[in-house]
């Protein structure tokens, strides 16, 4: 009973033994797909380990990998873990002097490098000495010094798993850092193995074996949400995009292969919305049947326009140190007959803590609000999946001396424990002693039908303390006017709320995560003006 | 991250905080329906949990349960373990011999009785000196001695629960033991909470904030298949239907309290469909989507019977060292478009293993069988929530030197690794060497439009070794003629396998878990003939 081991060997090993022939899809970078399935990659797994020992990775060593959402980052997910090594995600799109510093913190041993990174690898390659570099080559050959993934396993015997003690450290992702340096988040096999079990939940992502999964998250961002071993615990398809992720890729591919569920960062779906609202009997969708979107709040509009659709979009709130499933803002039963409006009004917030994962929230005075949805408070979690510490005791200021993890965002939470993110604890809009939220009223903006993009942030203001600013991307051929979008905005908002300053660019930056870049805003527009 | 314990505390205040206002309702013994939520029943009982340690109760002892599926008995699933202490469901339909046993090897210090069950713990009170005795007496006042429970929660502060280690002893029940004693099985909070968490999933019993069970299923069996847990966990509705399980009145309940979800024994079911196939059109089952059918194997009737009236039959299998869901039968993707007769022949086998059930079968030689569909072999089970053991160290010789759990079980296993459970190795018939499955004889015999239920037995004969021998219980009017029962089994069956006698009765002696009391039929039949 109990010491039977919560380890990811359980999950490789149901994917072997029972979904077997359940499909892997991978669009290659040159656009073809390549298919597989979750026993064959299983298989492989057994003799990438073999090959990984060959070569000294032992208990514990961390194996990098800089590869997309392909077959191969999978028999990595299974290998490494349940060889007793630690898979670590890298995220290309990261400028090489972070990597270089994450790769070193890390002291990875061996790296699995896809061909098509092989550029942004050389950006960091020096700062590290890799003890083996092992290069997905897609039949050409491996260049000189590197090792080709294919001959590895070719030459292996199969390995037979270890068993393993479930707190043992499996994988390792560093966040994506917005202040200082990236910090490295170690997951153990217990933690993946509640966290892809939970996430499978019909109130949370809700896999089966019924599903077709198509994460566009990176399987180098977070676990990839925990579908990767979702879907090999509960046998369900597979299709990996690759490195295409323009919405008419991934609608192509959506359609193709029947997905029935979907998950990614708002800035995907925004676009996809687009291309649907214009092509709109192009791509048969009939199989789609929920859109997971989180990694940044989701506009009201998103989900209004999705429904005109009528496809799903769920949103999910969470960090690389929750792993990352928190909350998931699935409709209460309540809700089911009310008034579309206050359907609309609870899908936008971000839902529901996931079973065992605990939330508060902390107020100013160093109390904790009540859930009356108007108090504000910094959330802090903590639960089986929750990180309680960073790598190498990095970072110790955003853990709470009972082992709560600070997430740096503000919240309100509802009478049903809901919680609804009104700002970044660093972002914060602060107008006389009062806050006012930037997420709400970017939110509010990007329902204006002549604004494609928005982003609100704080910049100084000698009598206020702070004032909001709002970066604006105009649709084509909209007047630069602030004033319509003052008044659309008047509608909700106090007047002291409201924006004096707008300013109208043609992109906003973003973090290579999706995020909008708000500090490279603030630097750029804080004393532009005024002061 | 891994020091957050997976215990039923996590459950309790999950029920409290996020599901605070589902319903529990309850059907009293009078007919009358009693009405609290889940919030309600979270609070009252951290009142009873200080009320019973105020009864002396601490770490790690005995609370019995004499109840039927009532708010009260889930009352006691929350405090009882989360104070620390363990539940002990006691099964009321069993002989007054085995309850006096099974109390005084359990060494129950207090037990909570409901009023109406008053005579059966009359029947082996003397037997065991409880320290206190607690009524559920529905507004009349407690007999001499003995103390009110609503009392007992009226006079006591709230307990702040205690932090649980995830190892702790949290519920009980005895096996209803066909040979020898009853032996106890023992669970832990892990086990429970991992058993709830895995019994949600979409393809297990799939429960969501959407759901409203009722639970057929008593309280006293095997944690009730999971269902109080997972309601308090997932938010789901629950309709406990008292002592009451006619067809009539559960029917009734399902139509009256819109459920969407029912799990029991296959003789309730069977004579539901009898009700409905009466009525069709009496009862509004739109609500009910599913079926959820265990304790013993189903015959294919039962899945088309259902089928008729738009209503899907899920089969699982366990048993209460399984805690007890083990395996579940849903239809793999792979088969949707396939021919009825195959999905029927899919849908009559015990299912696929749960994530984290480990199975495997062990062949006459000692070896494990091949997963063909054609080698049998006695099933062996572990897993999370499988016992590695009975209470007080006894029954060792139902587990493996490895730790596996032996069912008694027959079974063969697909390619799928799905179980079809051909007979239990106490009841194998096997004749000339051969063995000859008597479920699937029962299966098939019950599929004859003149056939009410069937059990079939080995019987000895001085030539085969064993013979299988029919007994069967006719429909109202049906001729009590072998002939055309021995044709309509010879189009499935070797002539070698039918039975040549059939005994007609007018019903089949069950145990008080509804099982056929196969030990009974052979006492009765084995020597009447023949030998």
């Amino acid at each position: 009973m109990d010491d039977y081991p919560l380890s990811l060997t359980a999950v490789v090993e149901r994917a072997e033994r029972f979904h077997s022939g359940k499909d892997v899809v991978s669009r290659r970078p040159d656009g073809s797909i390549a298919r597989t399935t979750l026993g064959a990659c299983a298989r492989r797994s057994r003799r990438l380990a073999t090959a990984l020992a060959e070569l000294g990775v032992g208990d514990g060593d961390r194996v990098a990998t800089l590869l997309w959402n392909q077959a191969e980052h999978l028999e990595l997910y299974f290998a490494v873990p349940a060889m007793g090594a630690v898979v670590h995600t890298l995220n290309p799109r990261l400028h090489a002097d972070e990597l270089a510093f994450i790769v070193g913190d890390a002291q990875d041993r061996v790296i699995v490098v896809d061909e098509s990174l092989l550029d942004a690898f050389e950006g960091f390659r020096g700062a590290h000495r890799f003890e083996h570099v092992v290069v997905v080559a897609h039949g050409e050959s491996a260049p000189e010094g590197m090792l080709d993934y294919e001959a590895l396993i070719d030459g292996a015997e199969s390995m037979e798993w270890p068993v393993l003690d479930e707190g043992r450290a499996g994988a390792m992702c560093y966040t994506s850092g917005t202040t200082g340096r990236p910090k490295g988040v170690v997951y153990s096999h217990r933690a993946l193995v509640l966290h892809s079990l939970t996430a499978a939940l019909p109130d949370a992502l809700g896999v089966s074996t019924q599903d077709t999964l198509l994460p566009v998250v990176p399987m180098f961002h977070a676990n990839a949400w925990g579908l990767p071993y979702a879907a090999a615990l509960l046998g369900a398809r597979l299709v990996l995009p690759g490195s295409k992720l323009d919405p008419v890729s991934v609608l192509d591919l959506i359609a193709d292969e029947k997905v029935t569920m979907t998950a990614g960062v708002p800035t995907v779906w925004m676009a996809m919305l687009d291309a649907l609202d214009s092509q709109p009997q192009r791509w048969d969708l009939r199989h789609l049947d929920r859109l997971i979107v989180g990694g940044a709040a989701v506009p009201r509009s998103l989900l209004e326009g999705y429904d005109r659709h009528g496809l799903t979009v769920v949103q999910a709130w969470g960090m690389t140190e929750t792993a990352p499933l928190g909350t998931v803002s699935r409709l209460p039963s309540d809700l089911d007959e009310s008034e579309k409006d206050d359907q609309y009004a609870f899908r936008a917030r971000q839902g529901i803590a996931m079973p065992f994962v605990d939330i508060r929230a902390r107020s100013e005075d160093d109390g904790f609000i009540e859930w009356d949805d108007l108090a504000m408070g910094e959330l802090e979690v903590r639960g089986p999946w929750v990180a309680a510490g960073y790598h190498n005791g990095k970072g110790a200021d955003s853990f709470t001396d009972d082992g709560w993890f600070r997430t740096g965002d503000i919240v309100r939470i509802d009478h049903r424990g809901c919680i609804r993110i009104c700002d970044r604890s660093k972002d914060l809009v602060k107008s006389g002693g009062e806050w006012i939220s930037s997420v709400d009223l970017e939110n509010h903006l990007m329902a204006h039908p002549s604004v494609a993009e928005a982003a609100v942030i704080a910049v100084p203001d000698p009598r206020w303390g702070e004032r909001p600013l709002a970066v604006v991307v105009l649709r084509d051929g909209m007047a630069a006017d602030p004033e319509p979008l003052r008044e659309h905005l008047s509608t909700e908002f106090a007047r002291w709320q409201l924006p004096e300053r707008f300013e109208f660019v043609s992109a906003i930056p973003r973090t290579a995560t999706g995020k909008f870049k708000k500090l490279t805003l603030r630097e750029q527009f804080a004393t532009a003006d005024g002061l």
